[in-house]
């Protein structure tokens, strides 16, 4: 088959892999419909992160092709959603609701198991791991938000689920990528009455209006705390989400947060110092983390099948396999907001 | 009247204040029956901290003397416990339940401010700040724990709360200093079924082990985390409580706190550095702070009148206003827990 492989920074080809098959009886074996490029991909795209030559990509929806003996809860021809960990389910972090974190999990695209930007992928623990799609006959729109769902809106989600949004309240979304822009449909669809979203990009403006920022400032650092407790009488925002993983994103979030709250932070750290002095004298908490998708993707479903959100407007390029370069650049120069990856068929 | 007064480091001495009177019609003068010395006071008095030089001492009860006009919940001759900061109540910090975070308030013993280690404070916004004590004549052993809860019983209860502590759990507690202990009382009064804590004192240990401790370890830094590791079987604890501030005892938190649980610190912070990627990649939370002891007064006095909880034990070491160098260098040798001064009667 065909499949997108890494060889090293700025260093990714189409290829060939073997055909994937079952090997465990609680494996499934999935033909990828629709793949797409994570910004966490780009980490080790550009030599930032390591990164196991082979295989990658970790978001992606596909159709059962074939089951292990004891698979119970998917079959062949089943359209799923798969989390970009696959998990055992029964582990103490699994029933704990930390799938992502799983014992004998993995995650999909890595250490050579196949991944999202390929043609088929081998799902470990299957029943655990996979989330069927009832029905069929999508339009493409709903397509494109299911997919969003094996990562980017469970990731924004666990933003604002980490910072405790609830109704009424103050949110601002530190940053402007795929997950900031889910992280404002997910504090909207928890209740915040209003939500500033810290973005400079025009295109990524106008989703993160669509999405439910009632605010969008341009500014960035001592500027964008300046102006953000402005908006707020000067007492900071009811939840900081910080979607980017940088030193400023950070510093911006706990400079905005108000005293007593929690930043969701979901972004993966590079350069990150915690401003302790500030968790403990304004009592500003921290949680968050590699998403547990898996928990989230049942009910985030729901509501994508009823059109109560759509966050597969993120995706703004569109290729397939052949274009896997051009997906990657497109987002690596900012091009494209997320870069979608037409596969198979559902 | 007389009062404790800091010169600088080292340098405590008993001299003699102006007596206080009321300023402002919410204010009330107490005069104070037992203050303490507090392990955060042995960080100005190392000179590891600034402190303005003038009075000291955060933590008291006392009988009020005489209210302003406009002062309604207590009168003179009302028995009150003080938190360790003034706080008027109405402002957003307080009303969001963050009395320590008063956008008007003030500790008290700091900035001119009278404190605790004196013979009468003047308590500004006495309706807000100062909480009566119902009723009279309670034993040596009451007034004491009334007491702790200025401060120490409700800091701890504060790291607990942080981390979550519900029935059930394992809860480790990093500290034995008085609020590390009483973060032991306030883990199992929220249910922890299991309280390990890390204390190598022989009398820290037996006193951890009376508020309900349920394993003791000698051991700090690596081994301390293998040993709660292997205690846990690999997962680490439910809700780890950090009650030191110190890079090593924040450490230790993170390296056996559970996957998807939140770190309760209380510590003043010296010398930390937050573990990012710990906090991302195993969803480990940091909560915390300066303790809204306000809003905890009246649900820990309730458990002290009636004998549920009995934190005054922290106090070893007794003295009076005479005996104030001594009350501070026995717990900066750590020959005292906590010291006590026997100030005014009730």
């Amino acid at each position: 088959m065909k499949a997108a492989i890494y060889n090293g920074p700025y260093a990714i080809e189409l290829g060939e892999r073997p055909d994937p098959t079952i090997q465990e009886p609680s494996d499934a074996v999935v033909r990828v419909v629709l793949g797409c490029v994570c910004g966490s991909d780009l980490w080790y795209y550009r030599g930032d992160s390591p990164h196991a030559p082979g295989p990658i990509g970790h978001e992606f929806i596909g159709v059962i092709d074939e089951v292990g003996a004891d698979v119970r809860t998917v079959t062949a021809g089943d359209l799923v959603v798969a989390p970009f960990t696959f998990c055992d389910g029964t582990c103490a972090n699994c029933t704990a609701g930390w799938p992502s974190n799983c014992l004998h999990g993995g995650s999909f695209g890595n250490h050579g198991i196949d991944g999202g930007q390929g043609e088929a992928v081998r799902a470990p623990f299957a029943d655990a791991t996979l989330v069927k799609v009832p029905g069929s006959g999508y339009s493409d729109e709903t397509m494109l938000s299911l997919v969003s769902l094996s990562d980017v809106m469970c990731t924004g989600h666990h933003a604002a689920v980490s910072a405790g949004v609830k109704r009424g309240d103050v949110a601002a979304v530190v940053g402007d990528g795929a997950v900031g822009l889910c992280a404002v449909i997910a504090a909207r669809r928890l209740g915040a009455e209003r939500i500033i979203s810290l973005s400079r990009n025009p295109r990524r403006q106008e989703l993160a209006r669509a999405f439910g920022a009632t605010d969008v400032l341009a500014a960035r650092g001592q500027e964008a705390i300046e102006t953000v407790l402005e908006l707020t009488g000067g007492m900071g925002v009811d939840a900081a989400l910080e979607c980017v993983g940088t030193g400023e994103s950070m510093s911006t979030a706990f400079g905005i947060a108000r005293v007593g709250s929690v930043i969701g932070a979901i972004g993966a750290p590079h350069g990150v110092e915690v401003p302790i002095d500030t968790v403990i004298f304004r009592n500003i908490g921290l949680r968050g983390g590699v998403s547990p998708v898996r928990r989230y993707i049942p009910e985030l479903l729901t509501d994508v099948l009823y059109g109560a959100i759509n966050p597969g407007r993120v995706f703004d390029f569109t290729t397939d396999l052949n274009g896997i370069v051009e997906a990657y650049t497109a987002m690596n120069e900012r091009r494209a907001i997320k870069s979608l990856l037409r596969i198979g068929t559902a």
